[in-house]
């Protein structure tokens, strides 16, 4: 009866650890706060993915993050370009609601204002540690250093990594030619408030991918280690800005030249990230969130990712510039495997993290809202995103309601009919382009193809009086309306 | 002792329950031949699935298929348009090579030529059990008729469901408008070679998925009854075509009106199958392939599917009419969970269906290649599909190879610009286009945006190569050029 009861005790021992019911040693308390790690891509596009369609390169790391957690199809970056979208992500505001717009210049004399609350200071609050190890971009006067802005550790640019005296050939600037100038300052690597080393060749814009995968595994160890506080992990990747460029033991790895290279390389990144967070315990207990900052920069051709076919790109307003993939992986929280197709934005995440972290939101009003419902598949719930308004700048050039969206008459540019560049170069300059009314329906025609305003004016009315809503808020500079809502920018005196 | 043993045995028992590896009652032996159902849409776009990105109804059925299985991502109906990519799906052939181009009418004096050699008839001399319920659409006189190709069984209507004498309004026609003429024959669902009854209103229609879906479920159950014979099941939908029609429980059923729907009883349709096939123990030995006849009819606007952003749609040899979803699932031998991103077509499908069944191959001359490496993920493995011609009739528009299109210069039509239709009238037909010589990337570029001919001068010289192979192969109306190895249409002489 003893013999038994022994062999019948591991019987079950045998369906629990069969079956993954059994709690793992390392598995934390439900009331213990989750660490979050928060990976953002710089000119990656809505199909650089091979669970979102890229066909000549392998992003295995990532495509098991998206069958592990969440993969989201219609998740939009705040604008089109780079601070703004920054600026959004860390505010979880319209980025013209906080003065922040376009891609800030080296020597800038704007950047977040300090007296917006950060994603950082929110979970700082919380007493979680935070680090940022990649591309700033809200600031590079010391005034607006992400030291200001509630992060502990810092290591990276201040800005893009094309903001050099560096032409496309790798030469130095000898003119001064389109955005790259020959009087903008050596490039540096910042290690908190000081210069840790220049950045001058293509070789070393190679190591940057590298350098901050290091410096945040270091960060995780160490935080295991102290085991005192939750913690706040940001990656702002250099990659796939352009220059691209990889390391050594990636070029040539993919089937798409140097650009698949470089995916490959950030797809190992990932990788040792969440190997890191499962061979110290936390796996299980961290929030990964991976997402892009705006579409391709298609006009440097094969040096850019893809739109998956969406129209335009970078820096305009149709969906190939502001469609971006977004993978959450939450372990325990976040059901393995499941494809969100709701409407959804940059700007939730702030409020998202928050209250996954039961952190206070900012005392300044936002514009995000969580997506937690929509990580539990609770479509129904609301609130959720039902509706989004596409600036450029402070011009407001579409508005959507769920997979309605209407295209406001406004001067654009168009990246189609050019040639693109390519090897580093870039191409023709996307032309202007005066882009008139069209309402699309992205259920059906998701490459904004179809003008369907004379069959559906109901939706036309309700898309007009968001139109309306939107310009009452936040303005419109191309009707010169000024918002009512909006709070300016951190200014400090010229240089 | 003997108890020990006892309770390791139930230990060993409960593992191998557990892990799935205890061999179920009913699986087969390996050398038994693969039963095989192929469920073929009618209009249904790349778009269309949720598992391919649809969002305003679920196809669950469908999405566990496409997990259970391989989900193609790159693979083409052999040309846009309906008699032509069945041609081609039934012989293995580009249908210009077989004589059938366009879309058959009622009374039509050509079919496909009896000489051929079609995929029932392929399987029939391996002694399966064929039957085909649906469209069969390949010629409507008695000397066409699915009989004499090699199908046992047959319930169906001989051509498109539109091909009546109603109008957009569902009454009557009074003049000849457009393709459906007020001289067409009154539209009839056949029982092999007799009318079984007429379809004459939209309440007819909808009976049309109910009535294939019975008939199937009651020939795999014969089938497994007799217990003789492995079976080919043959279910070429009259749905997602004009007019589109669903049955009482799923009207209202879905967020994206009627289409929605519509595609929510064909995928109620395929779980029946799925379901059926498991209930009588032969779903481990049998191949289901689902996919679609060409790209969406958006003309119809509402009424339509939709390309999920690709160019153009039904009718155009862009990738919107050509690019179709394919699920394949096959317990044991396709891994699940695959996705394929090699280019592949319909025509590919009689030879992979012969290779699995392990059945000869038509005497003549066929263009299709076995997929069975893909389905193994064997990539590397040639030969496989490296290139495609995509005609329409038989003008040569476009080649490609692997990921690249050479679009050739061509006069075509456009839905771009045109207002789509809505609750099943049409559109403003699509405009005539002069389409110029453009070189696509598909790899970034899915859209068909961006000519990059200049970039790429070797891969436009070797796909012109590939062009002038075509040429010589198959002709070009276009260019004056007659294919060395094209074959007869099947006629009959005037009624």
């Amino acid at each position: 009866m003893k013999q038994f009861l022994i062999l019948a005790s591991l019987c079950c021992l045998l369906v629990l650890l069969l079956t993954g019911s059994f709690p793992a040693k390392t598995s934390p308390q439900k009331s213990t706060p989750p660490n979050v790690v928060l990976i953002f891509m710089d000119d990656m596009g809505y199909g650089d993915l091979g669970c979102y369609g890229a066909t000549q390169y392998q992003t295995p790391n990532l495509d098991r993050m998206a069958s592990e957690g969440i993969r989201f199809t219609n998740f939009l970056s705040a604008q089109a370009v780079c601070s703004a979208s920054r600026a959004a992500l860390l505010t979880g505001c319209y980025p013209n609601r906080v003065g922040i717009s376009g891609a800030l210049g080296p020597r800038s004399t704007v950047g977040l204002n300090p007296d917006e609350t950060t994603l950082a200071e929110v979970l700082k609050k919380q007493d979680y540690a935070t680090a940022i190890f990649g591309k700033w971009h809200l600031g590079d006067n010391p005034a607006f250093f992400p030291g200001k802005q509630g992060f502990d550790t810092y290591t990276g640019l201040l800005y893009s990594n094309d903001m050099w005296p560096v032409d496309y050939d790798g030469k130095p600037i000898t003119d001064e030619t389109n955005y790259r100038k020959k009087s903008y300052p050596t490039l540096q690597l910042m290690e908190n408030d000081r210069p840790l080393r220049d950045i001058t060749t293509l070789e070393d814009q190679a190591t940057l991918t590298g350098e901050y995968t290091k410096r945040a595994i270091q960060f995780i160890k160490k935080q295991k280690q102290n085991n005192t506080k939750p913690f706040f992990l940001y990656m702002p990747h250099s990659m796939t800005h352009v220059p691209i460029a990889a390391s050594a033991p990636f070029r040539g790895k993919s089937q798409q030249g140097l650009y698949g290279d470089v995916m490959m390389e950030v797809d190992w990144s990932v990788g040792e990230i969440l190997k890191t967070l499962k061979e110290t315990g936390i796996d299980k207990n961290t929030l990964v969130i991976f997402t892009s900052d705006n579409g391709p920069w298609i006009n440097f051709g094969n040096h850019a990712g893809s739109t998956g076919g969406l129209r335009e790109a970078k820096g305009v307003s149709f969906e190939g510039g502001q469609r971006v993939p977004c993978l959450v992986r939450w372990p325990g929280v976040v059901p393995a495997g499941r494809v969100c197709t709701k409407l959804s934005s940059t700007i939730d995440l702030l409020p998202t993290i928050a209250a996954a972290c039961s952190a206070k939101l900012p005392e300044k009003r936002i514009d995000g809202i969580s997506l937690i419902p929509l990580f539990k598949g609770d479509f129904a719930q609301t609130p959720r995103r039902e509706f989004y308004y596409y600036y450029r700048k402070n011009n407001l050039e579409a508005v959507r309601r769920d997979d309605w969206k209407l295209v406001l008459p406004h001067p654009g540019r168009s990246y189609e009919g050019q040639l693109p560049g390519k090897d580093g170069f870039p191409g023709k300059a996307p032309e202007d382009h005066p882009y008139p009314l069209a309402l699309y329906d992205l259920r059906r025609d998701p490459g904004e193809r179809y003008d369907v305003q004379a069959m559906y004016p109901e939706v036309l009315a309700d898309l007009q009086n968001l139109v309306e809503k939107a310009r009452v808020d936040l303005g419109d500079d191309l009707t010169n309306r000024t918002g009512a809502n909006v709070r300016p920018v951190g200014k400090v005196a010229d240089k």
